[in-house]
């Protein structure tokens, strides 16, 4: 048996709102069931997070405000491609950028997806490892608190609700399975 | 030592772009530093998602296209608060209108925060147990496939990439925590 296609065809796309950093697209479609509908949805480029994981077991977090949310947050480093660059030197360059390390080894760990409701954004996941600190080099209206913790105070950090951000989530679930060696990592 | 203040102060905020699902707000702020910024972002009403867990020890997920991201995906039952409404009650008619269950016991686990960038969105976390099967009541436009698989095999869809939605990762994260007793429910 064939799975149902639940896909739904573009009729026309409109770009209905251009600011600085969202790009808003309103498209007319074509549902399976003949039906017409209307989709909004940002275009968004893509981003970058990452696990940089210190040799003493700490991991290395950033404490940032969030306007959208108007509250601050304990996060893994991340940040948005320019269009057409390649994640991995994104992510060395937002590490390097927030928090001054460099990581020698790198491993991809998955992809997701923050958003599906109302954003095309696709996330890579890192781990890094093999950490060198060097010098941080913030841009002169970005501002935030490099926090160094181990595993399990983020895990805890998590259970007791200081940390809400998705991705971090994500990404500090994925490295306890791989430090308990549930999960191995590829190559 | 007093952590250093990183709120931004809201100086306008004006709703640039109001479409049928999607209302953008640019805001002028001003940062610690002093300077001015434009902020971006959009102004959700909250989401809800829920873990079903059936009494063989089974999960009810969901296979459903995403326009946004132009492909489908398997996902935790989740729905958009109408504004004002009580999570709990909305992720109860959700889980209803999608799946046909209807749950007896309810876990508020956490909040999550799926994109801190450009959305004030805030989801809570359900665990839904002691669940009975009466009937699915979908819109007429709105499609999409029960499916129930073990905690197991969607850990190992998480794990093989098959899985990227974030809150589904997130749900499935802390179901795997809260059936090993690592993490203990409240009340």
């Amino acid at each position: 048996m064939k799975d149902q296609d639940f896909s739904e065809q573009c009729q026309s796309s409109h770009n209905v709102f251009a600011g600085k950093m969202l790009k808003v697209y309103r498209d007319e479609v074509i549902l399976p069931n003949g039906h017409r509908s209307t989709r909004e949805y940002i275009i968004h480029p893509g981003a970058v997070v990452a696990i940089p994981w210190l040799a003493d077991g700490r991991l290395v977090l950033e404490r940032q405000y969030r306007y959208s949310v108007r509250q601050e947050f304990l996060e893994l480093p991340a940040g948005k491609l320019t269009p057409g660059e390649d994640p991995l030197a994104a992510m060395q360059r937002e590490l390097l950028e927030e928090t001054g390390y460099v990581a020698n080894r790198w491993h991809r760990l998955c992809r997701l997806h923050p958003c599906i409701g109302y954003a095309n954004e696709e996330m890579t996941l890192y781990l890094a490892q093999d950490l060198t600190l060097t010098k941080q080099n913030l841009d002169e209206d970005e501002l935030l608190e490099v926090v160094e913790m181990s595993l399990d105070e983020a895990m805890r950090a998590i259970q007791s609700g200081l940390i809400t951000d998705a991705k971090t989530m994500v990404g500090l679930f994925w490295a306890e399975k791989w430090a308990r060696g549930e999960w191995v990592l590829e190559g």
